[in-house]
């Protein structure tokens, strides 16, 4: 499998996924012209699903350049990494889904739960690649091994906050909701794999 | 015509109908705020829409890899080629449609029917393709006409199972579900075409 | 403005286009689980939204093949030129919406006229931006003025085409539509740039 | 962070954002089939849809001729700009909801101050953008200061007249719509960074 044709066909998913969020933002439906204020009500009242669109436009975007900061350190992509590949591309395009759930009943357990579930998975998958690409020594020579262990605890790391936030939906949605912002914020800071890379540039 | 630019085309409407997918699964409105026992249960009730989501994602991930595997074979791209492939790509743009059908109602002889329909005939588009590619001798020198002759099997076989799955869904919607799970199974595991330039490489 | 990224936005936004085609073809909602024979009732009845379907995948893929046959022969692109450009992309998105009508509402004359419209702008589109590449000189040395003089008059047979088709909506919608498709099919067929390019390859 | 992979993922998000435009104009459900009068009137009745689809279609092509100006002059894209980026293009996705808000309430204060707010903050963070790049010294060596200078003014303005459109929103919404209009029209002339490239060419 050609590398740059995977990350192409990669990033046009992550492009598109990331671009169907705003389909989670709707403007309900009036049965008589709105007055000025039932229509800004009406989009006041939409602010959680703007609050989710931004949250997962920010995971999808931090999951893109995830992507990105870790197929830099690849040499070749094998047949088994296309297909871990597919299994996190099909949870990245359901991120839409969930975070429609999520806007639409943004306090519920049920909703913070379906999204820390998805985010878990996608978080896995990662965990699982980033094995594959070690156990099959796929990473250029330049990568040291120090860089590889930093990624490999940044990961466990993302992983365990996900694993919280999704349990902490069972007993305080809000809460989990709070999570979900602060490992998104966390991962927005540099940390493992491209601190390495910026600094040998 | 260019081979990258036709590429590359190819890989953005790919992208784009894998993504679409996600369309065919909908939260349906609740009249009141639902509980959470009720949002649960319709989230739940979702299932057979994302064995669907999760087929047609593997269905179109492997016809991308397909496409992929073949055209590294080939040397240059002639329009009646430019032609078939549109009739691929439009088979392929279809799938998120039969899939919403097929997630909706799951266990009906239509729908699986449908399915099946959409999937054979990509099936004899790829055929019609590979055999246009042999008989204008586009292939690359260093391709073995045992590759072809493999790949030519696998094809049909491919296409004979896709028959065989449609008509099922005449007698029997669950087996034949069944079977378009399997093909996809069977088609994630390398042969033919990929065997030979994995080894080749 | 750099012609390799022009191309690939152009190419995106074709190729999202004709994706987005498919949105046109809705299964409408049963108020109660149907039946297997109202299922296949509901989905017959879709037969001229599945036509539209097609007939438009071919006029966009055509359109796009169109593109990068006139392109091809370029050797820059200026700031009018990314003008010209949008109001073609802008026309072009549009045709999903076009489709989507004429497929409800396929033998009536507002539908096939408006069809028309959309295809006429176009044309027209296409026509002015091959009279601006002539006036400021853009095409690559080794295109020949007969070669060029050859895409003039394809280009205006096909404008003439869908002016008529669109005026014969006001008379005969069948007969427009059928119209449609009679120029779509012609302009599969090689002409003009693309054979020149061909030869001299 | 690869500059062409960076790109490339902006001009897929601007290609999607700028083809979603279309779901913003949506023919409304006729309880019996309509005569010709009504759907031609239903149809006439979506010009001010046609009128923000254009106006939008145009703000997005500006938007990504603009990003693709900038990015030109530039010689390397560090985290900080990655994060800046994402900002913008959540800003551009978020244009097909504010779209599609204006063309069915056009001449509400609410949905054309909307529409100004999201203008405002895309104008904001390529204002932002800039500065970023002004003090990190990323421009390319070639690029003058008088260059950088000229941008600078002509982003400012650009974001000065977007801020009044806004705040005109309030007073008189037909105002400001033109006002939109007027702006669009007035990036669509080159000036600054583009000027002096293609001079230099």
């Amino acid at each position: 499998m050609n590398k740059a044709r995977f990350e192409a066909f990669s990033d046009g998913v992550f492009a598109f996924a990331i671009t169907l969020l705003i389909l989670g933002i709707v403007l309900p439906a009036f049965k008589t012209p709105p007055s000025e204020s039932e229509l800004r009500g009406a989009l006041l009242a939409l602010w959680p699903n703007a609050l989710a669109y931004a949250l997962s436009f920010a995971v999808i975007g931090i999951m893109w350049q995830n992507h990105h900061a870790l197929f830099r350190m690849v040499e070749r992509v094998d047949r088994r990494m296309v297909f871990l590949n597919l299994l996190l591309l099909a949870g990245t395009v359901f991120i839409p889904f969930a975070t429609s759930v999520l806007g639409t009943y943004p306090w519920m357990h049920t909703s913070t739960f379906l999204y820390g579930i998805v985010l878990t998975y996608t978080a896995t998958i990662y965990n699982v690649m980033l094995e594959h690409l070690i156990r099959t020594h796929a990473f250029l020579r330049e990568i040291s091994p120090a860089t590889i262990r930093d990624t490999v605890k940044a990961y466990k790391i993302g992983w365990s906050i996900y694993v919280l936030a999704m349990l902490l939906a069972l007993v305080a949605p809000i809460v989990s909701f709070a999570a979900y912002i602060f490992v998104t914020l966390y991962y927005l800071v540099p940390h493992g794999v491209d601190r390495d890379l910026e600094t040998s540039r």
